[in-house]
């Protein structure tokens, strides 16, 4: 398989990738890593917050999102990364023992003028339980190369 | 020291949070694990994109920026947490053996009538390095505890 360009992208294309199961043990290590809030490392801690028992932090739920894109289509993409991300909603709590998916529809493409070696896919991420459930949203630009520099299709 | 509560914070206040020096160890491993694309990976890759040489993740910035204010105020604040992030930027990359610090200041305080229990402190988040350029930006809705439920200062 050729990896995909940004000509390759067409808004409304929807595509899902997972499943993966989310462990107690890797929301622990993240959050005694990057977000030691008593809710993300300790059962009583989270069950006294809204969160209602423990979960992931936030942060981790975006970082496997992350993880679960880049096997599911970045790295057979022309991937040149991205200047950010416009939002994030962390509706539902991440619980250890779930399982998850992520589900990307392409929002637009656009080819900047100025920038001709790449074009733009803005992507609207969802990850989703095994209940249907949304946990996470997330909406981000992707720079992806052009097949041919310039090129306006 | 007591815990800060939502009526602590003023709009307008700012505070710095670190240094931290990020090395090339921890940018490798991370990118291993939750964004493995190549310019995360080799410092060759890197150099091909326009990242100009190896840098860390986006999110590997995202989640080092929350330890540094985890560590910095929120742990000796009354968290409940947050909804999401309204805006990321990656405006420069974070290389091997740059040392950052954090800046917080605080856009707006808002205590929804709905929910009498916590206030919404906005929040804008740069992360700076050691030569004073910004490399992240950040704003986030944090969820913190009132004093006094209801109380509308």
């Amino acid at each position: 398989m050729p990896k995909r360009h940004w000509e390759d992208f067409k808004p409304g294309t929807v595509a899902s990738y997972g499943p993966r199961l989310v462990t107690r043990e890797e929301i622990v290590a993240f959050a005694a890593e990057f977000d030691p809030q008593p809710m993300h490392l300790d059962e009583a801690a989270g069950a006294a917050t809204l969160l209602g028992g423990l979960a992931a932090s936030g942060w981790h739920s975006c970082c496997i999102l992350m993880r679960m894109i880049a096997d599911g289509f970045i790295n057979e993409t022309h991937s040149m990364g991205a200047p950010g991300v416009d939002e994030v909603r962390w509706l539902r709590p991440l619980r250890p023992g779930t399982q998850v998916r992520v589900r990307t529809t392409v929002l637009e493409t656009r080819a900047p003028n100025s920038r001709p070696e790449f074009g733009f896919v803005r992507c609207f991420f969802e990850m989703i339980d095994e209940h249907d459930s949304v946990l996470t949203t997330m909406t981000s630009p992707l720079m992806i190369r052009r097949r041919e520099a310039g090129a306006r299709p």
